[in-house]
């Protein structure tokens, strides 16, 4: 029934809430939000990562990490893989989601471009959490050229 | 892997993020910090309702309904059943989990019996939201006297 969406329905409205309740509502404001839901979703992707199994945790390479995010993790969030990753073998990679599931539900307009940071913070610390327990440090943004797809860049650190 | 835990993470979190943010640490920012968390929980439950099967809303009967939340709803939030359901049979419901997921992660001790209620009130508001989809208002409390079970006191009405 309901299972799979009812991440996303907490996601949304927590995102809304957080946005409703900042004092500050200029760009310094935006800021702290974001970073905000960044923190949360770092919390949220080293408790998920601390659930792996324990092969899955002696990673050595990189690009190992990296296609597990993209397969299992994505596979557990949101019943589908990322569509794409591609590395420029210098240390970062970007992912590729032509439909992530935190963006369908807003509409498709350019006009909502704007918005979508908000949408994304809280799955890039995730990511950025789920490397951390992975053993890898990490930046990782993301960035939208048309609604709902998205790129994550990526670039671990060990 | 970790997609059963994922809204339980969030909710942890989300709940923790909203107690720090809260500038009044008394009981009247408590109060507040629980009917945010009801009012988010609200419109997930709501959000979740109208994903059901026509035929579901068509309840007409407010055990059915309950029966429906105790079963179906709650195998979708939590993967398992509620452990029981009594009436008054005057529009009084009481609806009992004997391991409640998200006062799980919570220590067993009666020290941290003050700090459920934080963990109950989304759930409240869920069930509420649900259950204004269904057609009744309701008010729903919990109550708890030993972690992790709780139990949930559902008045609805037509």
């Amino acid at each position: 029934m309901a299972d799979a969406v009812l991440f996303e329905f907490l996601h949304t409205e927590m995102v809304a809430e957080l946005w409703a309740r900042d004092p500050d509502p200029g760009s310094g404001g935006k800021k702290k939000s974001l970073s905000v839901l960044e923190g949360l979703g770092f919390r949220v992707g080293q408790a998920l990562g601390e659930r792996l199994p324990r092969e899955t945790l002696a990673f050595r390479e990189e690009l190992d990490a990296l296609k597990f995010l993209c397969k299992d993790l994505w596979a557990a969030m949101f019943q589908k893989h990322m569509d794409g990753l591609r590395t420029n073998h210098q240390g970062t990679y970007v992912l590729q989601d032509n439909s992530f599931p935190l963006l369908i539900t807003m509409g498709s307009g350019s006009q909502y471009l704007e918005e979508a940071p908000k949408f994304l913070a809280f799955t890039c610390g995730l990511l950025c959490g789920a490397l951390h327990t992975l053993g890898f440090q990490s930046l990782v943004t993301a960035s939208v050229a048309a609604l709902p797809a998205c790129k994550s860049l990526g670039s671990p650190q060990v």
